[in-house]
């Protein structure tokens, strides 16, 4: 039995404390906000869980063995490294870290310490993206060429983070899982209209050494809900539709291919449209999944679905679109190694 | 009467033989195309009207008052100059011309003989934009802060334009048709997958001094068509839904705005979402009010909907595109004048 | 502070029973089932509620004041009756009873005693019925000529009533609400796939003596789950899809009108279509609305919106249907007094 | 060559020609109509084809061999049994005639004079239909168990027939195609809202011996077009959405199984839901198929897929539905000799 202890009562909080609740071998002992008012939410909701005001009481009570943070990113670091640094074990809700150097600390001495250390990405847990996953790995797609995503609706700004590090996280994850490649640049533009500097529309391209490309769209100010992504393939594409009840992964037998017309010099591109294939999909909730993943992985001391080395990889992809917004779209390089060799290569920012 | 010949019957072509053979004051007298399994084609839909397989036997033939140029971009320029040489009004198939110096000198030359060059962005006619530039112009949006536009589908690779020049110019025509302010700069990224360094995947994004913000997502490698676009006001959003069949335009009765928090030192951001209003369209052929306009701007010597000098805006901005894709996704400008101040300047390209 | 018991928690029992929690003042004292495991399932989700095993436990308990019934249909009458008999207030899970005469003698004894019998149809709660409800009330429609509803699934087949008992309630209570005019008859038609004489296709049609039309189309047996309704006007006609996350109103600006071609001999109808309106909604969960209109009126002692009166004329509607269906689709009679003039009365059967 | 003459130009007039125009060996010679603007029209839009007034210079012209008859349908029985008379094969429009003893008449004159006697049911000829003919076939469905078809949108009220007559023989064809077995009976229920006796919204149910059931729901007044046909069997399921533009046929591998629970004296329904599958489908329009298989038939003197005998029972079908209209929906009886053995036998009519 792992003894639980969660840091935020927020926005996500709420659905933390409901599954590591209905999660096995383990229980939830404690729940940390500074707020009366979540506090009391708390006591309504879940009568026998204790509430406290002040973090400290979980990361030094030597009952808890695993403190769960859903705090705002710019603590994640410091609460992060008191805890590891006790001996707990951390489970951090998305993104992990503020920057790529803190990640990277916290992952040091979490090893150092031999405790667990992972990241909340919840679509991992899903069914829809264990499917394109699977898709994916059984060469389904033939070799996969893009992957397009539109995550937009109106409302919940944030107040110190901009809308790629509040949004993109669900879709870079979802990318990082699926795709084996590792990306070489990033571009990213943006603007705010709320005169505090922080983007509420933003567009992030990642540029990968194949060929590949991915690019995301993510706003706060759009009047319509949409949460699409494309994946294509040579052989098939799929369409990933959030917002379908239940047909949210459509998979298009389509594909192209292209061929050398010597004569006119031209490049001779062939398309095929087929049949459309609609998979069912497991239903469990996602972040139950989450939640014993991390509990099994603490007992059975592996690494989970949603590592932290996949999380330093989206912090990554983060700070370098932060750094290409900020030089106005230019191309930031993630791994100079992997530059191809027809590159552009003195247009970049390392 | 305006006798009418026309150059190129390809995919377009048929289309606008059909239309201003049923437009007013107006009579198609020759058909051009090289092919001769096209002249058959003609001769089957059209038996009315000669088919000849060599352009200047249009452009040189003294009763024909105007030309409609529907060929490959490539050719364009030297087709209109020697038609707006022979003092023919000339209308050109989008985007009008590979390049602005070929534009603007075509601008000039038709201005000095006193002929109409026109281009033929045949979305400007339809109800669904007439209604969003009058909603735009009544101010029924508020300030507009954003347009976000996603024109994907299989198929139809091009072998002489990318995917921005040959799918963008429709989005980026109504964006110029709509949007009275002037952009300053552009950033673009894109692939190829087929060999030919030609995109087929491509994302530009439109900078202009206010901070609104543009952005077009093309592709011919899409599983599915979409053709949709986002217009937000502070006020009020428009969603454009291309192919909805009779709910194309919808207004969402949804905005936000902001205001200081002195003691947080934050913004505080606050958005409304209210009722939704779906107009009823006109549902005329766009393309033949393109050649009523047409065909009234010779008669009238006035200025249509859909000019040249919003034609040769188009032209720069793909212009302007191509340079960014080529300097992976750098900021190209288009007027310097207009730059914000505290703009990065030294990451741009001229 | 209203002390309540539940009897039934089955698949609508918690529910009931968070709404009750989240009712203001009320309190959920004890929950009744049979069921082992359904006791320790409320356990688990509500640990501060007492389980018994023995409805009797709640009904003869003095310290309850109100008793909410959610187990089958067929248990509805002897339950209801021994709380009713014992002064409690009751609340009914739809439909109310097995027939006219039971629903009948509950709501008489229920005068008799003095205490408030409601019957739980929910959808009148939700902001879709209520602003449907205000929109004809207030004219918008014009007059108003028919409804059609398709209320449609996969599954959970009834083994003690059949599709239109179980489904149509929901419709008829959404009809009975928003039309004031009584209906004179009914026609009934289905078909049973499962060998045990229970419709799991219907069909319905309820006749008005103003020619208004109301039609159910249900199924426990489709592919996919349709909840959709329309209510024609003669001045407008509206659109409720329940299964749309936000849009589920729409309000089509659309009619029809007619007149007399004294030539012809011939009626001329004209028909207009127009904009279209998406009214935003209350989005409070319905069932805490119905759960705070019982408690309202046991405090006030007043007739709630989902009144036993319009229960009764639901389940009279459904007694019908079933006679009708029994009779291979025989128009069956409710009041005989409002048959129209020149109804072929010799084929009605009363 | 097949000379054809078409008698009618009003609303499907134009398509047949069209496509008569494009069809294989034959030739449009001819086209009547009395309306003076109609042959204009015609002049305009086909210069090469002679108009004429009259339908008897069509029937009585010795070059015609075939004659195409768009009328209304009051006028079939007796422009078709002069066409038939003087030797020409005959295709008329659907329905083919006003009532069950026209409808067999035309088919016994026509096998008299040894001319081939055909209905225009178009969609037949769809990609959509011909696929799902197939699946039925191969018992992809298992057995099937219902089919359910809602034919709704606002507009063009006839003035001679009423909804069913206008709408439901496009789906009774269908039906009639796809489902081998007979019918013994309908019931049919509707109303007017235009003064005129022709009823506007209608619904008709078919019964068949072996527990299928058919649902059809017309009307001329909603406020939205929906063309959706389900077809339910006991392995799998179709969704048949007529106004998606690919994705017509979705093939939902869902079914149920029913057991008897002696113990409970109950039976138990087991369902299950899985994969979606798309299928493609022929993209060729449906009406030039209708015209090259009756041009195919007239030339090899075969039976066509839309035949007479499939034109009969949709008449006969809508003949019944007429009466149970007029009888308040009682059970007509079409076919005494398959009434269920256990069938309410008095309650019918014959």
């Amino acid at each position: 039995m792992i003894n639980i202890g969660i840091i935020g009562y927020g926005y996500w909080g709420p659905n933390l404390v409901r599954n590591f609740f209905a999660a096995k071998d383990c229980c939830v002992k404690l729940v940390a906000d500074a707020r009366t008012e979540r506090l009391q939410q708390l006591g309504i909701a879940f009568p026998c869980i204790s509430g406290v005001r002040d973090a400290d009481n979980i990361i030094y009570n030597s009952d808890i063995d695993a403190v769960v943070i859903a705090t705002p990113v710019s603590t994640h670091f410091a609460l992060a490294r008191k805890a590891i640094a006790e001996g707990k074990h951390v489970l951090l809700e998305k993104p992990m870290a503020s920057s790529v150097e803190e990640a990277e600390m916290l992952i040091n001495l979490a090893e150092q310490k031999g405790v667990l250390l992972m990241v909340d990405h919840t679509f991992l847990y899903t069914g829809a993206v264990q499917k394109m996953k699977q898709l994916v790995e059984e060469h389904e797609l033939g070799n996969i060429k893009y992957l397009d995503s539109t995550r937009i609706n109106l409302g919940l700004f944030q107040s110190d983070i901009n809308v790629l590090w509040d949004l993109a996280p669900h879709d870079i994850s979802i990318l990082n899982y699926i795709v084996d490649e590792r990306p070489y640049s990033v571009n990213a533009t943006g603007i705010t209209h709320t005169n505090n500097s922080i983007e509420n529309i933003a567009y992030l391209t990642i540029n990968y050494p194949s060929g590949f490309i991915a690019h995301f769209n993510c706003s706060w100010t759009s009047p319509v809900k949409v949460r699409m992504m494309l994946i294509g393939g040579d052989q098939k594409m799929i369409l990933y539709n959030d917002l379908e009840p239940t047909e949210k992964v459509k998979v298009y037998d389509t594909g192209y291919s292209y061929s050398n017309d010597e004569e006119k010099k031209q490049v001779l591109v062939d398309y095929r449209t087929g049949d459309i294939h609609v998979p069912k999909l497991t239903t469990t909730e996602a972040l139950l999944g989450m939640a014993n993943d991390f509990i099994a992985c603490v007992q059975k001391k592996k690494q989970p679905v949603s590592s932290c080395q996949l999380g330093l990889d989206v912090v990554r992809i983060l700070e370098a679109s932060s750094k290409s917004i900020k030089h106005n779209g230019r191309e930031v390089i993630l791994e100079a190694t992997t530059v191809p060799a027809n590159h552009n290569g003195h247009e970049v920012l390392i």
